[in-house]
């Protein structure tokens, strides 16, 4: 608690683009993000007041950290569960809770846990021998290529493989990284749903959104999912809503979901503010960053309703170098499209990396698409 | 200019809510807002990583901040007009300049430039001798009682007296403030048109709001204006716009309007993000605060359409000390209107005290002032 203004102090984990966005919707609440930051130029750290430095896996800096927090939160999922613990044990509010993190930890387990609750889900089989990824294939009577995926640590793409036939299997499988198998699930596009959870229970869930992938990157996210059944949607929703319950989730939990002709499946989990619902800033009546800081202060959560009928976040990732400055490049763009919502992330410009997205905001979703991608490629190519 | 982002840095003088939302609206174009505050727990310095403290009457602290900055702007309209004049002088970009700042600083040249240029204004006269405002109501036949205002220093209803007498007149002009006296405009309501333009000279207009105030404190903003006919809507924007390039002035122009049976008057000008056009950050495509940055770094400006067909700003206003807690109160507003938008500014709770505000969008007028206007309340009274 802040003494000064009666409000509460919430403390994030990790100084990215999330608590650079939380700390947005903190200062509404009257507060002012805390942040543990790797380093005094990262996203968050060069816009909060109550920076401090440290890192996620140090016990003594995450418990100096969490001294005089209401709660404590993550900008990403690797603080070791045993801290999390620890610090639980100590009477540290933090959330997500070990119990629920370890699911967005370890998709092996994330998988074993999912299977035990019915969740509907790719076949899968975890790998520990050369053999393994073949025999999964030979069992299920599959067809190459399979996806392998490292048990901890991949995102945006990274620790994903395309396995194509049995010897590429064993070369993977020979490098040591723990991994798990699974189907290729014939896809008929990607949604995501994101749900919120308070400590007294309560769950509130968004519209269900298209996500565009390139090369395992999400790219767009398109608000409501185009012509998505009703009934397709509450499905989304309810599993979410069943899943956050289940595992015991407080604050965000996002369910990357494919949509094929057989149904839904369970893709990948992330408790925390998600790109797929990064687009809620402006597009829904509570951004995915306020909600996650009412859900871990256990307030009562914020209406998810779409404040426009059409709304698309497309994201900025760095160029080649070279070429027009970024602010010549928001010159143009404002130019091109006075409607467009900007957030940069204060980052440096490397080639792929995320620097920020846009969102844009309408009656009409390919209209508000086009412009959604024209624009984010303004940012990030300069033309 | 930030030489790792390769964006701008904005300086703005000041530590209040006005610099705490403009920071929340930096952030997202990629910057962090420099705050030249009085003291280290003023509203934005105590959110904001940039924060410098220093007072706006300082002359080597102006320069000092000013020393890296893009561009140099104000949360108040406090800082003397020789002090903006001297750092312009030495190449600072400083919006608004002292050449339109000064009109939003003293009345008396406010009201002599707004006749200069046929603006509609009521009938007025500066005061100097004990007879003058007596001689100014016989001189217009008109009935007490008339306005005295404070040529420079008010806001929020001081600096403002009903003056119901001769005898009460002479009394206040003994007290040897500077005053000018105008006439009583006999009015419907109060309107606001908020316009921001460029150094480029391209101007941007809000919809026009009504304004409700109570003892001279604005407490609710309608936008757009309920029932106000397009021809004096049109006519006020114009209005807005005209004064702005006449002025000169760069950043933001709210232009404070009474509505009477005769057509509209000006009341004040201010020149800075505006408690009229709070509303904007949710209700309209670009907050006010991220226009005036894009004013003051001469980007193109941002589109000012009405993001929901009603919207609704009440103030907070600090209530009597006791009660429960505002933190409990945010609490039970969240669990009454998961729809209503809060902020809140750090401040410690003084009786009339704007402390915060609510902001509610939606489709019906009168359901969304209703609720503003209860989830003020709320805040403020805890019931």
């Amino acid at each position: 608690m802040d003494n000064r203004t009666g409000l509460p102090v919430v403390g994030m984990v990790g100084g990215g683009q999330l608590a650079r966005m939380t700390h947005q919707a903190a200062i509404a609440l009257g507060q002012s993000l805390r942040v543990l930051s790797e380093k005094a130029d990262d996203s968050a750290a060069l816009v909060a007041a109550d920076v401090r430095i440290g890192t996620h896996t140090d016990l003594a800096a995450l418990r100096e950290f969490a001294k005089g927090c209401d709660a404590v939160t993550f900008d990403h999922e690797h603080v070791p569960t045993a801290h999390i613990a620890a610090l639980a044990a100590e009477g540290v509010k933090i959330y997500p809770g070990a119990e629920a993190i370890v699911f967005a930890q370890d998709k092996q387990r994330m998988r074993e846990r999912l299977a035990e609750l019915g969740a509907p889900i790719p076949r899968w089989r975890p790998v520990t021998d050369t053999s393994d990824i073949s025999d999964f294939v030979a069992e299920h009577g599959l067809s190459w290529p399979v996806v392998a995926k490292a048990v901890r640590g991949g995102y945006d793409g990274r620790g994903v493989w395309m396995v194509g036939g049995a010897e590429a299997a064993a070369d993977l499988v020979g490098t040591g990284t723990p991994l798990i198998v699974e189907e290729r699930v014939p896809l008929r596009r990607e949604l995501a749903a994101l749900v919120a959870r308070s400590p007294f229970g309560q769950v509130a869930a968004y519209p269900v959104v298209e996500t565009v992938q390139q090369d395992g990157i999400c790219v767009e996210v398109l608000a409501p999912a185009p012509g998505l059944s009703e009934a397709l949607a509450v499905q989304a929703q309810q599993l979410a809503i069943d899943l956050a319950n289940a595992l015991g989730v407080v604050g965000l939990l996002a369910v990357e979901l494919f949509e094929t002709e057989a149904g839904i499946f369970v893709n990948e989990l992330a408790m925390r503010p998600h790109n797929s619902g990064h687009w809620t800033i402006e597009g829904a009546r509570t951004s995915q960053f306020e909600q996650h800081l009412r859900a871990v202060l256990d307030y009562p959560m914020g209406e998810t309703s779409l404040a426009a009928p059409a709304v698309v976040m497309a994201n900025v990732l760095g160029g080649q170098p070279g070429g027009i400055s970024i602010d010549e490049r928001l010159h143009h763009l404002f130019a091109e499209d006075p409607g467009a919502r900007v957030h940069l992330y204060g980052k440096q410009v490397r080639p792929g990396r995320k620097i920020g997205h846009v969102t844009v905001c309408g009656d009409d979703m390919t209209t508000v698409r086009a412009r959604a991608v024209r624009a984010a490629r303004w940012l990030q190519e300069g033309s």
